[in-house]
């Protein structure tokens, strides 16, 4: 190997030793005659020193910029008094370097490596290399790397057997858009990148594999609205004769292992465990974020009567609600951070946002300030404050709605809020949400949908009983919450056939489409399944919010733009008319970059 | 957990107790009026009883078939004498049951797990879920999963990093044919699946990542000819401030440690290491299996004036070989058999197969017997015995030919020789390949081709030296060869721009075209890119070794056909039309199991 140290494992135990560093010009200070470079490698920075006593080695030194690659050769000694860096950790040292050899030279980079710059995105991603560079990018990438071993630890010897599913494969029915890819060996006919492997490993556990894992890579070729990226990676997880119990602790188990082995973070063992319709009572989401101690408190009862439309519409209806969000020592909000907020639950459908200020709960109405308060009775003004606990100082916000906007509104105005108000408690807050129903009902189609997916277990044993009922029907589901993220999801899977036909049956899957597209899937189920269940965790947000970033391209070495595309390497690209023709395809339209020829 | 125990976990130690055991009905036989059920999971076979005494019990196991899923408890007892299972690691004991749960019954399954019985590949991969309990299959896919962590471990511990590289990619420049991804954000244009990450490790080094690996998966879109897959994967691995040496070294020791580890075989340390001529010369292979003690000899100096222009010829061409491959015992080979050594170099493009059989060495001419012998002077046969040093009771095989028909025929006659006599030694070895050419040219198409890849650092460091002489260009590559399969290769690469401008020249490769194709690479290189070096395994291929399978098909999961088609899920499949519209692209020919509305 060229060096013989890591800069950052260089510290003053090394004194007098010689070393061998390579890496980076990092920064360069002409100082005193003498010229200061900090080298920098993945382990951090270390000051070498270039003396013009050493005749050659200086003037080699005297040529050296930003980002030149080098391998240097001196001795340790201590930094002089007053020199000091208490910042690195190899800041009680430099190197007297006796021999300089320049790798590599490096035309002005296209981004400063210094932090603080602001450069567009674009810029950032065309020269991915060396944003990469950057200690941040370096830092979530062996974060990332950490996690994915540690993961796979405790899998490996927990039995799990890490097997390899394809990515050349048939649609999946994950309900997004497939990527296609055109054959050559049979033209006309297409693969599909996987969404997930599951029904792989579902067949893994038909096999009698008994426990898998794998981290895959998934596709969905979607709009990439928010953080979205159309490759993607899962950590996939199925075991057979296991129900959802032992998913759960074996699973928080892991995670509980993982952050404690890389974030040297202690999680609450074992994970609190709310049911969907209380996640969604309580915090208005099904991934509430335990850290905000602020809740939706149910009012319809009390403004049923109120000749105020706004609220006693959805207090009387069946697909109503009326909730308060309690705020306290929100009286001092400003009308404008109110307009704010207002505008803020628009966007999730909410046609307004009332509210209550509460400057003197004893005085009643009297010491409270709102523009609705003339609409409710005293009883019911009452009623709110007694249930919500509303003291002097605070605000209500009201939502009422049909039940999924007041959810959505008053659910992102919490968390809004929490962050806003700094109501956010340190540290992390598990949860598994549990007791999902098995189906929701779309009215615009009038159909049965999986609220999970076509393959999830319902809490009932009896096919007939699930079609009998599907609007009752429990799944056997649980999704894994942190700090307000989904970070994994999963279920017991259904093993007989004949449950596994009721549910096509409930979602309106007809006997000729399920055979055509998982014919497979039922015919496995025929030939002795066994009992199984799984869960699959999403990695690039696990390791986003272990490394405390805002978007998962943070964690992902070279990711794409919202529209797809790799600026570094500028995919997709054009193709040439030869190949397309070999796969049995024409463009519809020829893309103005290329002669194809035709 | 549903089970208290694996049924291969289970002996005498146990006698006494109550467990659980969940599994298949792997076998049943009645007698004297007792049910035995062979009861199979991923660790084993178990014996369970069910007597009579334990009616309802009992009742349910009368109903037991081949591959129902059960769940049985019950008392673990040692197995009368004489009934000991030796080959079983239960085989001291047996359970009797006195509680049973039938979780799934099965249809008679479309393949005897019984290894001996045959059935056809298409049965084999239509119904893999079934062929992958087969305890072959299991060993298979559990030795697979050994070989990873193993692997994963050395790495880890030596402070590479795990990262992920894109699946939707840019077309690559391995050579092979691309699979090809319509985006459908921008029509008209492709994604590549990648058939390595060769480009993007190398920017990972130009990022400072200083130490990568993944376990990656690949495509090539080939004629699956022999023993390919359209997806494989590769153990792929860089480095950065590394020279070949470092990377050798590094390698050979995981690779020793994963033999020791996985199978607690010793290979040598160090591997031999043989440059690539001489591996040429004496094995007609670039991969030999040194495990076969025979070795092709040059004798043209020794034929190059004889009236047999078959020899003379090739042994006076600049491009023509003569070489001899004793085998010794060989004289007792039947005329049919040289016939069927005659049929098979031919497959290698060898007009003929010359030989001579000896049958008394000291008696010159007059011991031998051969119909060529007439053709080659006295001065000719006595050297030719001198330099095979052939005794009495061999045979000697001819080849002479172009040099590459002569190494190819005489090559693989070497290997089929020595496994057809039994010359094949046990154990393991190990070989690096050395001191490759950087070029070879195409008479056909009048150019030079990169004999790695167009990265490939040479041994020069001076561009314009390796413009002037692109013929004695010597690679800094390497290729890791076991058993005479090449499990692993690679090279130092290219760091300069310069450098990297000059090999795209030889191989004619216009300014224009490597702007277009790899101009990001290029631009990469400018802008600080460390001297670096890799390698990358076939994971696939080093598992069948180590299995000591015949396929890489018994080492992947779920793998397709000889026409890349997956017999279990029917992909590839037929696509929407409106899906390939928003794609941008349509049928040349419409599949005729669809109807596309157009």
């Amino acid at each position: 190997m060229m060096r013989s140290h890591y800069s950052g494992d260089v510290n003053a135990a090394a004194i007098d030793q010689e070393i061998t560093v390579c890496g980076w010009v990092h920064r360069r200070r002409d100082h005193g005659g003498v010229i200061f470079i900090d080298l920098r490698d993945r382990s951090g920075l270390i000051q070498t020193v270039f003396d013009p006593d050493e005749a050659a080695t200086f003037g080699a030194a005297e040529k050296l910029r930003n980002e030149y690659v080098i391998k240097a050769t001196g001795r340790v000694r201590a930094r002089p008094n007053g020199t000091v860096n208490k910042n690195l950790d190899s800041g009680e040292i430099e190197v007297y370097i006796t021999d300089l050899d320049v790798l590599n030279a490096s035309e002005t980079p296209p981004l400063q490596l210094d932090e603080t710059e602001g450069v567009g995105d674009a810029a950032r991603l065309r020269y991915r290399y060396v944003e990469l560079r950057k200690p941040r990018m370096q830092r979530h990438m062996q974060l990332r790397a950490q996690v994915t071993r540690a993961v796979r630890k405790s899998l490996d010897d927990l039995g799990f057997l890490d097997i390899e599913t394809p990515i050349l494969t048939r649609a999946t029915p994950e309900g997004a858009r497939d990527y296609l890819v055109p054959s050559r060996t049979q033209p006309g006919h297409f693969f599909a990148l996987p969404q997930s492997p599951q029904l792989f490993k579902q067949l893994l556990m038909v096999s009698g594999m008994d426990r898998y894992y794998q981290i895959a890579r998934c596709f969905r070729d979607e709009d990439l609205r928010a953080d979205r990226q159309p490759e993607f990676t899962q950590i996939d997880i199925e075991a057979s004769f296991v129900d959802a119990d032992d998913i759960m602790e074996l699973n928080e188990r892991m995670i509980r292992q993982l952050f404690a082995d890389v974030m040297g973070e202690t999680l609450p063992d074992p994970f609190p465990r709310m049911a969907y319709v209380e996640a969604m009572r309580r915090f208005g989401s099904d991934k509430p974020d335990l850290r905000i101690d602020l809740e939706l408190v149910d009012i319809a009862d009390l403004v049923a009567d109120a000749e105020f439309k706004v609220f006693s519409g959805p207090a009387n209806s069946d697909s109503g609600r009326v909730a308060v969000l309690r705020v306290p020592g929100g009286a001092s909000l400003t009308r404008k951070q109110i307009d704010d907020y207002t505008d803020f639950v628009g966007r999730y459908g909410a046609k307004g946002l009332a509210y209550v200020k509460i400057a003197d709960v004893a005085a009643g109405r009297e010491g409270m300030n709102s523009p609705i308060l003339k609409f409710l009775s005293d009883d019911a003004v009452a009623g709110i404050v007694e249930r919500t606990h509303a003291e002097d100082g605070d605000l209500l916000f009201f939502g009422a709605d049909k039940t999924s906007v007041v959810n959505d509104a008053l659910g992102a105005l919490r968390v809004r809020l929490g962050h806003d108000l700094g109501r956010v408690a340190d540290g992390w807050a598990p949860l598994w949400v549990v007791d999902w129903p098995m189906f929701e009902y779309d009215e615009a189609t009038k159909r049965w949908y999986a609220a999970h997916h076509p393959f999830t277990a319902p809490a009932v044993d009896d096919p007939e009983a699930l079609k009998a009922a599907p609007h009752e029907a429990m799944a056997k589901a649980y999704d894994m919450v942190l700090n307000g993220s989904e970070i994994g999801g999963g279920s017991v899977r259904i093993h007989s056939p004949a449950m596994q036909q009721a549910a096509f049956d409930v979602l309106g899957i007809s006997r000729e489409d399920a055979e055509e597209k998982f014919g497979f899937l039922l015919e496995a189920l025929k030939f002795g399944a066994p009992p199984h269940a799984g869960i699959a965790f999403g990695l690039d947000r696990l390791v986003m919010l272990m490394a405390g970033a805002d978007s998962i391209r943070e964690v992902i070495a070279f990711p794409k733009t919202q529209t797809a595309t790799d600026l570094l390497t500028g995919a997709p690209g054009v193709a040439d008319t030869a190949q397309l023709r070999e796969l049995g395809i024409r463009l519809r339209a020829q893309p103005k970059t290329e002669d194809t020829g035709e």
